[in-house]
């Protein structure tokens, strides 16, 4: 009997006790049978995805919960969101993040969105800004892609580039974008800043009368007159999953900087209508989606943003209701799956705590359920029930070689 | 709200199951209702100072327990000491822990702490061997400062010096002192026993008359006729704790090898009237100086030296009643602090068997409470009680980190 995993990782899923929920936490408090089930008949623990007390990124904490170790890989956000954004980036390129935003005159920074403004304007300006030559000699080449609304993807691809640059977005309104800077003294942080800087240059040229512009003026909307750039990266050059364990593995995810890492791994990356990494995803339809996909797969990868959505924006009540629509697609795999053939994990990849808003250090819950786990006597999954669970406490690294092990795809160590 | 955190260190306040106790440790059986207070609010665990197995001693599990890669950055005790008694040692200096002792006229180690000689001799003496000139020609500057009673300092300073060399204490009396041999071929670890050794030979010229001595010998007390060194240390170059956390953090410690250390990383370092580092010391004073210290401190270390001493001593009994008293003087913190802002801490440095009269590698209790801990099921603070927590088992090196991520003083790895 072919052996197969699914990972389930509800983003921020796990909290600190809140003072309104009767110092319990969002997890606690939910009415979750499925994740319960999930931990009743399986093996639970607490797991660090980078290590104790480190809040981590869902990027690094990712690379971390696909088995690879981030602290040595992880090489900043803007490529891996480009890449799963569907912009071809590859190892080597150097790619920021970048906003259309509206500025003042003065070049104060108005709206770090350009009024959240709209697909088609933002399409036909990074055509626009698509075209700008760079002028001082290099050997680089840019590509200039519109995503989603204001969000851009800016990359640079060229022999002699480095991630050693700040960004230029201030990070909020009411203060002007600063230049690009190298980090260190190496030639080619220096190259990096230059031709940034140069091609943020141009673009401002290119944006202030161009006709979307002067079509948004009309409508009273802001212009989209410049860019902000800001999380550099590139791609690390790791070994695909498929390699490391002889598995085909899948990625169900909405989310551009998951769907990144997924495809820096080498996963297949499945689309799924109306799942949008929102909290108005089709939790079903990810859920169905993970099950047709098994068919094919040794392992799949399902990731649900909404949870850190509604801990970011404080609201308990909601990140309860999601947790419950979380137990909901939970219950249909539990339902859906073959459980003599198939094990199935839950986790977080990081705490956010709704009363900070903010990612957290603390260790995240963890159960697996399938045909030979070592079940302990662990009821509720939850943050501190499953800390006395069996696994004990362990490392976001450590998740996937347990997994691949009972899957039979790890290696001998030794003779 | 500004948050803080208090760390309480028990130096070797662990233990292990002793018969006579009912195989009990001195914690299971000391009356600690503050010690009980703090573990069944908060989340409790059990931490490997260094690494299971592995017996620290206090200079490198408080090291690791700030946070510091001990295995890493720890170089020998010497300049530690040094620096925590108030003599300036700077990273790069080569320093011994010495002691004025007193042989025969063969070289025979009589005593090794000279009739542990009072301060004032101690320091006249010093103040001659710090004229002594070394004749070889060598870049190398020395300092010799007495500290308390026989304990001195032997610091050499110059450009190529190494902590690669032997001790000449035997280490017991009925022996001859031994030349200081270096321990690699390196030319800095043969420079720097040459120089050790012309010292102290040359200290040797001034004591045999000094008028010290013989106004010693009128009194029928031992003669200070050597020194003895051991113990050769560095200050590791670290970065100090305000720079990586951006907090302001102080120490409330007597014992010099602790304040050294705190020192080291660049903690600020008050002095306690009545706090003497035995088992003597005035608890409630350091109770005191942490809460009025705390107010302009975001994180204040507290350290108690006396149950290590009973440990050693192997007095079961001492060691339960200073135990009894350092649960006052956490009673005092919990009575005093702001419950709602102040994360607190208590732990061992380390486990110091009453039966061995050693420091062991058992791991020690961990418990901490305040806000937003997620708050486990434990009820007693002790060394088995805690193994059972929600920390589970953590590393001396984890818990800074965690403690810093509940003040929100980490930075996110990932994005």
């Amino acid at each position: 009997m072919r052996l197969k995993a699914i990972l389930v990782i509800a983003d921020g899923m796990a909290d600190r006790p809140i003072k309104e929920l009767g110092w319990r936490t969002p997890l606690e408090v939910a009415r979750k049978p499925s994740l319960n089930q999930i931990a009743k008949s399986g093996i639970c623990g607490i797991l660090d995805p980078i290590s104790p007390g480190t809040p981590p990124g869902s990027d690094a904490a990712t690379f971390a919960l696909l088995g690879y170790d981030a602290l040595k890989i992880y090489s900043g956000r803007g490529a891996l969101e480009a890449l799963g954004s569907g912009v071809k980036v590859l190892p080597g390129d150097v790619a920021f993040r970048c906003n259309f935003a509206t500025m003042n005159e003065s070049g104060v920074v108005l709206d770090r969105r350009a009024g959240r403004i709209a697909n088609e304007d933002a399409v036909k300006l990074a055509e626009s800004l698509q075209k700008v030559e760079l002028k001082k000699p290099s050997n680089a080449k840019f590509l200039f892609r519109s995503t989603i609304q204001h969000r851009t993807v800016l990359s640079i691809r060229g022999p002699k580039l480095s991630t050693a640059v700040s960004d230029s977005d201030p990070g909020k309104t009411g203060e002007k974008a600063s230049d690009i800077k190298p980090l260190d003294n190496s030639a080619e942080a220096k190259l990096t800043a230059r031709i940034t800087n140069e091609l943020l240059h141009e673009f401002q040229k290119v944006l202030r009368n161009h006709p979307v512009n002067e079509e948004r003026a009309k409508r009273r909307l802001p212009p989209a007159n410049m860019v902000l750039c800001r999380g550099v990266g590139t791609i690390p050059n790791v070994k695909a999953l498929s390699q490391i364990y002889a598995i085909k593995a899948t990625c169900v995810a909405a989310a551009p900087l998951v769907r990144g890492v997924c495809k820096t791994v080498g996963m297949k990356v499945v689309d799924v209508k109306g799942a949008t990494g929102t909290t108005q995803t089709n939790y079903l339809a990810k859920a169905r989606a993970v099950v047709q996909t098994l068919r094919n797969s040794d392992f799949v990868l399902l990731h649900v943003k909404a949870t850190d959505v509604a801990s970011h924006d404080g609201n308990v009540k909601q990140k309860i209701e999601i947790i419950e629509k979380i137990d909901g697609m939970l219950g249909y795999l539990l339902n859906n799956i073959d459980p003599n053939s198939t094990y199935l994990a839950a986790t977080a990849d990081h705490t956010t705590s709704t009363v900070t808003g903010n990612h957290e250090g603390d260790p995240v819950p963890i159960a697996i359920t399938g045909p030979y786990v070592r079940y302990d006597d662990v009821m509720e999954y939850d943050e501190r029930s499953c800390a006395t669970g069996g696994l004990n406490r362990i490392r976001g690294m450590d998740l996937m070689p347990i997994l691949m092990n009972l899957l039979g795809k790890t290696a001998k160590f030794g003779a």
